[in-house]
């Protein structure tokens, strides 16, 4: 029941093991160099690698059956290899960063770019080596299911889009 | 059939009368004063009063069951009163905004904000008089329908904020 409880949110592992302190750093940019959403708080999780923020958007519910958050990687961070029993769809906002699909070449994307992971498709996403990168990640269906976390991304597979 | 296919998606309507020129004017800003989307195409539809823009982020489809559009409201400009059947979240990116769920007043609504309108719940959004206002609209379940298009919102109705 727990874990199925932990599956059902895909942002649930990292939340419960943030930290308590908020690294917001807009101080000094003017109003529309800020970024949209806050960074929020520094993830805690051993489904991350590198320094990663949430800013929960929204909660999953019964009502809208998504969930949404706004997810910061410092240059290297990245997620662990997972999939989404419902799917997920990132909005990238900030930045420039990484994604990648079992079997397939790793990608850059961009500020502006929308990235659609189908359900049950492994997948990693996260900063260039060089770059933040900032997403809005919205979790589709999440009335049939979350994510479902997987091994570290090596530094072998990193590396590999260079 | 054909209704209940333009009621399935939440921008079909707009987007089979939109102006075929793109409209976006970001030349001359640096690249972090740059909106996150471009504003896309003119919105030509009787579902809207004044000048609003749609970029389409991605459509309806059976796989993630949701649709995301970014829209922009120059001042003035606002959604008729309307419903969702699957409901709707908006994440505001730019600007300073309106909303309003019937029977209720009317709210200001800025970047960085996010407003999650329920399933059957009349209400209508757009920019104050004196801004122009971005959000990414995110129509959830649309498994189970899309948007209702109700009546203009008047001058009176508008203005009740103030």
């Amino acid at each position: 029941m727990m874990k199925l409880l932990f599956n059902y949110l895909f942002f649930a592992l990292p939340v419960l093991f943030t930290a308590c302190c908020n690294d917001v750093q807009t101080s000094g940019l003017k109003k529309n160099e800020e970024p949209v959403f806050a960074r929020g708080e520094k993830v805690v999780s051993e489904n991350f690698v590198g320094t990663v923020w949430l800013n929960y958007l929204a909660e999953n519910d019964t009502t809208f059956n998504v969930n949404i958050g706004s997810v910061t990687f410092a240059p290297g961070a990245r997620t662990n290899w997972h999939y989404h029993k419902g799917g997920q769809i990132l909005l990238v906002t900030e930045g420039k960063g990484l994604y990648q699909e079992k079997g397939k070449p790793v990608e850059i994307i961009e500020k502006g770019q929308v990235v659609k992971c189908p359900p049950h498709i492994e997948h990693w996403h996260g900063a260039t080596s060089t770059d933040t990168m900032t997403h809005v990640a919205i979790g589709t269906n999440t009335n049939i299911g979350g994510a479902v976390w997987l091994k570290h991304v090596t530094e072998e597979e990193y590396d590999s889009f260079r």
